[in-house]
C-alpha cells in the first residue's frame, strides 16, 4: 500500500508546497485531528477533484481544548491514518509536534466574532480562538489554494470562511456534505467513546433534528419545535442537552423564516459530546 | 516629480504584486500611517536596498486608536506623501479606505502577548490588537518578502516580529534606527501638533532618556535611575509621564544587567503624547 509523504516540520512542508508551486499545481489542503474516519475521506476525495495535490494535517491541536475536556484521551492513531491517506491518494501527511506549531514564547491568538457568537462558544468559550490560531497558522504553513471542512462542524465552516474573509487569507473555503452512517449517525472521531448502546441512542440525534427542521419548515414555532427536540433526545436517551437553535446558514445571525436556516445541536451522551446539524428550507 | 503608482482596493495591489512576483522581484513593504517625514524616508531607502520593488501603505488605522485618542485629528496630506514618495522612489502607494480594510461584518482580532505585555499596553489597552490586525492583513494583501519598521516604535517593532514568528507569516522583519532632528528630538507625524515652544521641551526627552541608560550602564540602579529620569523630564516641563522603563532589548522581558537593554519612555506635553526609546549596553 503506497503512504503519502509524511513531514513534521514547517520547513520541509514549505519545501515539498513550493515545489508543487512551482510545476503550477493547485494545492487542496484538509486539516484534521487524525482518528480518520469516512467523513475525512470524503473531504480528500473533494480537495483532489478541486486540486492536483492534496495536503493533509494532521494535528490534535491543545488550544481548541478546555482543561476539562478530552485532549488526554482523544483517539490517536497515526500509522492506521497514514495507510488511509495512502488509499485515498492525498499526497502529503503534516504531523507537526506541539513544539512545532507552538515554539516556547508563543503569545499570538487569532480571535474571530461573528459567527463565533453563542452555540458552541457558549459552552466552549475559548475553542474557536484555538480554532482560528491554528487554522490561520496551518493555511500560512501551507499556502494552499483551497481548503475542504465538513459541514459536520457547521460553526467551524462558519468561523473558518470569517477568518479567511477578515484577514485577506487567499484560500478558498469548501463545505463539504457529511458523512452519515446507514442509521444517520454523523461520522466523528469521538463515535470511539460510545459503547454499543450508546451508539443506538446516538443514532436518533439525526432523526430528531431532521424533524424538527421539518415542522419549522411547515410552520411550526421556532422556540416551541427546539424546545420539543430537546425533550425528545432526552427522552431518546441522552444525558443533557447544550443547545438545539436555529441560525442563518451563511452568517449565523438569529434565523428568520425567509432565509436559509440551518438547525444546530449539541449534546451528552454520558462523558461523550456529540454535534450534529441540518439543514432547514427557507418559505 | 514622478509619483509612484497608487491603487486603493486588496485586488488592484495583489493584481500589481503578483506581476513583480512573477518576473522574479523581491518586494518590500513599509506601513505607515501617512503624514510622511525624514524617518519614514530613511525606512523607504532602507527597504530599496534589501528589495527591487517598495510598497507603501497609506492608511490611518481606527482599530489602534482608542475612542479618547487623536484618530480625527491626526494629519492627513496625501498630495504631499505621494510626491514624498515620489522622490524617495517608491514603487506602489497602497492607500485603502476604512471601507476595504473592514468592509461590514468584519469581526477578527489578531492579539499579540509577550512583548505586548505593560509599557504602551498599560496606557493604550487595545493599541497593539489594532496593530497586529492591521499588519496580519497588510503582510497578506501585499505579500511582502520583507517589511521595515522603525525602532522609534520599538514595542511595535518588537510585537510584528513575535507576530510573524507566532503565525507563521513568511515575512522578514527589518528594524531601522530612529532619524532625528539635530537636537536628538525622535521624527514623529504627531511633532506636527507642537508648538514652538513645546518643542524646546520635546527635544529634552532623547537626552534625558540618553543620560539614564548611561548611568544604568555604569551601574546606576535601574528604579532610582528611571524615577530620576521622570523627574527629569517634569523638571524640563513635560507635564505628565506614562512610563520610563528599561526592557531587555529582544525580548522586552525585564532588564537584566547582564543583557542588552532598551530604556523606553512615553510622555505627555500637554495633549500631545510622545515616545522614544535608547539603547543601554550590556556589561
Amino acid at each position: 500500500m503506497s503512504r503519502p509523504v509524511v513531514v513534521d516540520s514547517v520547513a520541509a512542508l514549505r519545501a515539498q508546497v513550493h515545489g508543487w508551486r512551482r510545476d503550477g499545481l493547485r494545492i487542496a489542503m484538509v486539516p484534521t485531528m487524525g482518528a480518520l474516519h469516512d467523513g475525512h475521506i470524503s473531504l480528500i476525495r473533494i480537495a483532489l477533484e478541486k486540486a492536483e495535490r492534496c495536503v493533509v494535517s494532521i494535528f490534535v491541536n491543545p488550544t481548541q481544548f478546555a482543561p476539562s475536556e478530552d485532549l488526554d484521551k482523544y483517539p490517536r492513531q497515526l500509522a492506521r491514518d497514514l495507510d488511509r491517506l495512502g488509499l485515498a491518494r492525498a499526497d502529503l501527511a503534516f504531523t507537526p509536534t506541539v513544539g512545532e506549531m507552538y515554539p516556547a514564547g508563543f503569545a499570538t491568538k487569532v480571535s474571530v466574532g461573528g459567527p463565533a457568537a453563542g452555540l458552541e462558544s457558549d459552552f466552549r468559550p475559548t475553542f474557536f480562538d484555538g480554532v482560528a490560531t491554528v487554522v490561520a497558522k496551518l493555511f500560512l504553513q501551507a499556502t494552499p489554494d483551497c481548503a475542504v471542512f465538513g459541514e459536520k462542524d457547521y460553526q467551524q465552516l462558519c468561523v473558518v470562511r470569517q477568518l479567511c474573509r477578515d484577514l485577506d487569507l487567499p484560500v478558498e473555503i469548501i463545505g463539504a456534505p457529511t458523512i452519515r452512517d446507514p442509521h444517520g449517525l454523523a461520522m466523528s472521531s469521538r463515535n470511539a467513546y460510545l459503547g454499543e448502546a450508546e451508539l443506538n441512542i446516538a443514532r436518533q440525534l439525526n432523526a430528531i433534528l431532521r424533524k424538527a427542521a421539518a415542522e419549522m419548515a411547515a410552520g411550526a414555532d421556532q422556540k416551541d419545535a427546539t424546545a420539543e427536540a430537546s425533550r425528545a433526545l432526552i427522552a431518546a436517551g441522552f444525558t443533557e442537552v447544550d443547545y438545539v437553535e436555529a441560525r442563518e446558514s451563511l452568517t449565523l445571525a438569529p434565523w428568520r423564516r425567509d432565509r436559509e436556516g440551518r438547525l444546530l445541536a449539541a449534546t451528552w451522551l454520558g462523558k461523550t459530546r456529540l454535534i450534529d446539524n441540518v439543514e432547514v428550507p427557507s418559505i
